[in-house]
């Protein structure tokens, strides 16, 4: 079984800029310790990072064809990617979005996720914690 | 560690009406494959589920006692109940918001939960796996 | 055939109260009314009013278990109780929401009833002839 | 006593298209059923059905003139003739509003009636039964 | 085949009033163009203009029995006609909505349609050239 | 110099419903108050009243080719009428839009006119003074 | 009989600013209009102009003191001043509005008065004939 | 003269939770206070909390047949509780609505009281002093 | 310790102008009630009252220089002037604002006050029993 | 004379993910449609896809450089990109937006184009038939 | 050349009130930087600084006579007075809009600036530094 | 001290497309005229265009990296792109927003920029002027 795990906008400035609000662990520290529960749960993860909309959309696409799920953190285009809700819904294989932050407790925009109602399972506010129950989800609903 | 697990309105009847929206599983299946789980993470659980929103503040209130983290399927209540909110957030310990349905694809009024700002994780869509990883959540966190 | 007929917050002040809206008739009168109705419809009618959302919550689930249909009169709940609208359309039997007043004649947040979408009749307007025509309705579809 | 009974525009069509939103009866079995019961009532009703907001807004003129009481299906009209709302406020006759489906659970612009506000009653979700309850109600509050 | 035209309100002005929005081609003109593409499509049109809602109504009753498919310029009608999208949709063959300007353009109230949603089609902006556009699609989309 | 009266839907009834609203002056005595002012003004006046929205957008046409001026009182197609206001725009003379109420302190759905930003004048609130006030408006915009 | 005439705000730099807007005539050249026409009426009038609203607050009560209606244009305070509008509530004598421009036809801020739903009448849209058709009104409500 | 003194959910946890909000001061503690400054006014208080909506509908109830007026603080009930709005309303004594803290300085769902409408006074935004000038309201209005 | 006592708009026809809204009481006889408080409790006060907003902020200043808080009914400039609002925030000296009606239960536009979220307290719906409240509250803020 | 034909993001699954939406015919057929009435019609196309919106703005300048008229099927980017509206408006070549689907009958964020207002024309809701309906008024448009 | 400076409400509290949010320099300290540089760039300049919106107009209205330019922060006025909107838009001189703090980073109803629309230039965020470059800009314009 | 200046989607166009809006400059010039300034200031710049919002992240994310402050005008992504915001937030060096046209004064689209709230500072409106202005203040503030 195989996971695509997708970072979106500004997600690899993590670590380096605004602790207050996303921590101080880094991307790849991120990567690092989904690895290891990957390990635990015998599946396979492929990371990756993109600033780009069209890219993310394009790697969607990909893990359509490569993956059994998706765990997504769309980052800002949580709140208007159109085109990234599309394809979450065109590739039809579970996507568990997954945010750091709790997004209900901070600005307005943030509070409106337009991935959420197309995708398989919604997780938010637990920072690295999220991510590996994202994982676990992941695995879960790709089994089924 | 001792972690409650809260139900709020009409999950009662879990399992005995509208299936097709809230599945087969009963609550008290759910609560078995809790207490499995927390056999597991070496952690104790207590579940109650109730119909009524001063009943759940009184519950709440007492788990800021008796507990170390709070599960919380607020039901209906998500949508309306600032009484519960200010429970949470009042009690301090961390609450992991949890749903079963993905309350972003169903009708206007749950796509806005009241309790999400001031919980301390926010998860749904993925049915009874959702119930399990906020259990997961909920020891994470209270070990912190 | 049994209708159980739920009168919800306040209503227990009619008569009593703010007769220039809500009229002269106490509660009692009403369920006297309905009580002589049933008999010429030859069906059997329980009648409760509580203040508690959690209470009406419990009591329709008995209805569920004891009763053909039920007339249901919110009261404010009317306007908020998205767990009252979750236990009517859980439930699964006729459920016909009525109102002695008019309801879009009066305040804005009035005018807009959670509980309407999922009844399977909606009657407002007509004091106490508007309880008496939803028992009818109640007996017809529990009927079909 | 006499009552005037309105249908509203595509009312024609009913039983003839979209059998599923407003069921297989024709509006002249409904209007059949309703001489029925008139007969038993002892009332006598007169059953118009017509496309022209204007013509609608006459007919309620002569109601006023001719008649003791209205049961009106305003049809789409509902949503938007304030001409309608007008004449049923300026007439002073007790006019029943009613609707074949549950207009509270379909599209939102069918949420809103610009009519129930000045109608002596609203019933609506029941189908031909809640034009039997509607012509009980006109006579019943006629009679006051 | 047999082609319904219909013209809404004010458009039998055309030519005549307000070019410099509506340009200076007539409405006869438009008939015309039509019917020399009708001639070329191998379809029969018949092409009616009326101000009043009602009429469009009894008009698209009338489609249903005596044409294959409409061509429909509502007009100002488009906006609040509530009538007139449930005739398009209760009479079950292909309507497509067609505007000379582009509505999307103009005014805010002229931003939005009513009968779109129920349209087989939608095409703007365009002046003459949208109407043969629009016969082309009525008569594809008759034929399938 | 010729001047088109035209008055809207339910404006018949004027005098004889609602005096509290609308006064106690009929349609009758307005327009023959308004024929002694035109005899002052030395204008020719034809006081047309309709309860179809069609119809009055005929009568607008034919104020374009009969008429320097136009005295319109829409009653409640004021606030919904888009079709009115094209009309009112395309023949391009002079139009006084005049309210016997101020529309501007009554329901919410009064305070808004559709007419209003396409009229040459606007003029509410003064009953009967109202109207005469109109006809001089017309007279003096007719003029220029 | 005296007549108080205000005008609100930057109405001084009349006929001196932005004539495509406000027209050419200067605030003088209105006043003497005015001073004619009330003349014609046998009426006194006294005009005054600010552009402050506390100044025109004051205007208003010795208004109330001195006068027996007011003709107001409140320029742009029509669209915020509360404080102008209890004013002209509470001196109780018949106010008019009136605006050179049609207010309705320009951006959406000055579609909407706080003044008009306490005024005893609203003139807008026709220049200067709109203010002498307000001293008219004045004239005329002062005298019932 | 006897006033009731009703607290609403989680004030129970006041001095214990969130002292930054709501202040160090126990409820005991402002119960005491209440009580002393009883004393000198000489009236006689009781003092109820609950988190129940249902029972703080009783109370109300309650105090229209034991006491002359009631001090009020909904706590989050304040933002959507219309069964406790309709019971202030319909027992008919003077009810204070109180609050500890500045709800229009807050979140903004805080910012609106479906309370105050129907409350005899509304005072908010001083803590403990805002309790005893609310108990003294309550005894100027009761004396009344 | 010194109060300054603030009057806005309008409120120097206290008494003259609508008693049904604002009752029957002077200002002047207002100021002397406070006058009569403030020695009991052994303040001494200043009251000013002005219908213009720049003296008002003025006015704020001063108290700033002289006074140790500020009692403010700023009338109808409570909805929507925010140079009040930065004024009262900038002042930095406990404000209290009172009205003599409930602003929450008269026209929309007063449901809403500007200057509430930077009061020290915010008093409304009791008449002169409020502006006695907000002195003593004025006097307990002052002296913490 | 040249059209470039630019198909928006998840596009090229089209024929492969959610026929019940977009249909069962490929990306690749629609194409090979197109070229076959560009034969017809005389014109040569371009045809391009990308999931980029920066992409596609470049495409778009291309266009202006190289192609007379551009058929535009902007997917998701319709809701939201206002890059790709300031294209069309800057390239000022004649370009015709279209949808394979009814945008109007889907999710709420679907119904809102903000390509429409600076098109040349707009046409949605007949599948293939719409893509082909455009490129012949591309044609049209171009040749003007 | 010559620019007047003008500076709203409050302003004169600057350095004394609220450091942290407009910082600890004075109105007098920024007056003197401007002069400086207005001394660099060869221009005359005239700072003046009111709390009454009347003032401020009338200020403007000197403006037109006897300036070539305005630099103009109108404070609080900036979010609601059209009044001043009016004034910058009538005299017809380039003005340059300017805030020392971020108003688009603050709360809600400071994102939205009345004048903005009709400044030549709108300049905020940058404290002091502002203030220079708004003089730098209305010395640009004006020569133009 | 380094500065990077990034012009956003379109803005290659300039002088070249819509002159009226965009005035006739082209890129190159305004860059030219860019370095011209940062000569005399001493500072070195760095200028880049992208219609690609994923690539401006990327280089904002470098300017980190390189630069002291970025001169930002993001055109149309101005209103949408929340991953640029986050950006602009994440990477903590002065951003000045700058935009040709008054953005304030065209679609209201325009009116609601999503990167202001966390730029250093916000320009807007004078065309080439601004983007001088903007320099100047990214060198000021990159200084402190």
């Amino acid at each position: 079984m195989k996971i695509m795990v997708l970072h979106g906008p500004n997600l690899n400035l993590l670590g380096k800029r605004e602790p207050s609000v996303y921590g101080s662990v880094t991307l790849e520290e991120i990567n690092q310790k989904l690895a290891e529960l990957a390990g635990e749960l015998g599946v396979e993860i492929c990371c990756k990072q993109s600033n780009s909309e069209g890219e993310l959309v394009d790697l969607l696409h990909r893990a359509a064809e490569e993956a059994d799920a998706v765990v997504f953190n769309p980052g800002a285009f949580t709140h208007y990617s159109y085109a990234l809700r599309d394809a979450v819904s065109a590739i039809g294989i579970p996507t568990i979005e997954v945010h750091l932050s709790n997004i209900y407790s901070r600005e307005d925009f943030r509070k409106h996720s337009v991935i959420a109602p197309v995708a398989s399972g919604h997780i938010c506010g637990m920072g690295v914690t999220g991510y590996l129950l994202a994982l676990r989800a992941a695995a879960a609903l790709a089994g089924t």
